[in-house]
């Protein structure tokens, strides 16, 4: 936000619509980098000793150095004429007291295949639990439930 | 909205990006309360005396009352693996002089059966008609066509 | 923006949050003139002087007149039932010094022909860099890129 905070002005980046916005935003920047194999800066997105929940994994992934590490290996088997792409929408912010917001999305995952038509790869839900940094985010708990493995 | 409201502060929620950030939120809760079951919640997101057209039904239904009652009927007969999920975009939003706001959005509707991949059920267009109910707002008027049975 | 610009209030519009749901609002807007046959009025939001590059293309269009020319041209030959619909989403933008927003999204091409089921025919990333127009933007260079023919 490039604007002044005065006595007279409402600290802007603090209303729900401006956290809603930002937070819009964090995951379109967090997809984009996951998407064009930027994985040690979307792995920057977590907290250090972020959680990461999947009803596909066989346990939680614990803190960034891990998630990182798992990411980079499931990414290595990834043939080169594939494109991934994560669509989060649908998304609705719940403040809390304790300064986190909790943020419940759809995420839709698109795959190409060189020369063949695209396809929707997973429909998932994914819960987060967020922590300010600065003028953005961080993830520190995630949730990712895949809609074809849930009775929710 | 939880900036208080002085003469110093403009009256935040009432300029027109203000307002197309609230339908978006607005659409985004509405699609979950839909997508999970709550359709008592869904429907308390409709006037009572809305109307709620679509060239896939034989007439229009109205009232809130007969909203939901179709609806719980509708969603009776689902299998209890079956995940449906709305996801509205491209929206445009045209404030009127009357207060009440017109809304036209995408909408797709996602489905996945239990353990085999999504699939796009339905591409349609919604055009609604919204009004204001405190920082949020109601659908008093929706009409739904689905792409496959239009010519616009 | 209707909020009145006092020496109080900050000039809404020139954040880059209030930039980002502007461009936001634009895509929308955008979308629909294109998918509802409005061409000439699609074409209208590209700058006179607009580039247009494709990699599904030989080579890019220059001037909004060729854009429109073209488009009406590739536009003639689609059957009547077919209606097609842009997603724009995963939207990340960059104010730039000269005034200017480089922005980069995901965009999907839905389809559907009449009594079928609705499709996703492209996935494709889009590179604008946009110029102001009052309260809203005019789009002054385009790359698309379609997932299946890039590396990237």
């Amino acid at each position: 936000m490039s604007v002044t905070d005065t006595e007279l002005v409402p600290s802007l980046g603090t209303t729900e619509d401006e956290i809603y916005l930002q937070i819009q935003r964090f995951y379109a920047a967090q997809s984009q980098l996951l998407d064009f194999g930027r994985f040690e800066e979307w792995a920057a997105t977590f907290t250090e000793d972020c959680s990461f929940t999947a009803n596909g994994f066989p346990q939680p992934v614990r803190t960034r150095t891990a998630l990182l590490a798992g990411t980079l290996q499931n990414h290595k088997v990834d043939e080169p004429g594939l494109r991934i792409r994560h669509w989060f929408g649908m998304t609705t912010v719940e403040p809390r007291a304790d300064g986190t917001v909790y943020a419940l999305s759809y995420v839709l995952v698109i795959r190409n295949h060189r020369n063949e038509p695209p396809f929707i790869y997973r429909s998932t839900r994914c819960e987060d639990v967020l922590v300010r940094n600065g003028n953005s985010w961080l993830v520190r708990d995630r949730i990712i439930r895949r809609d074809e493995l849930t009775d929710e």
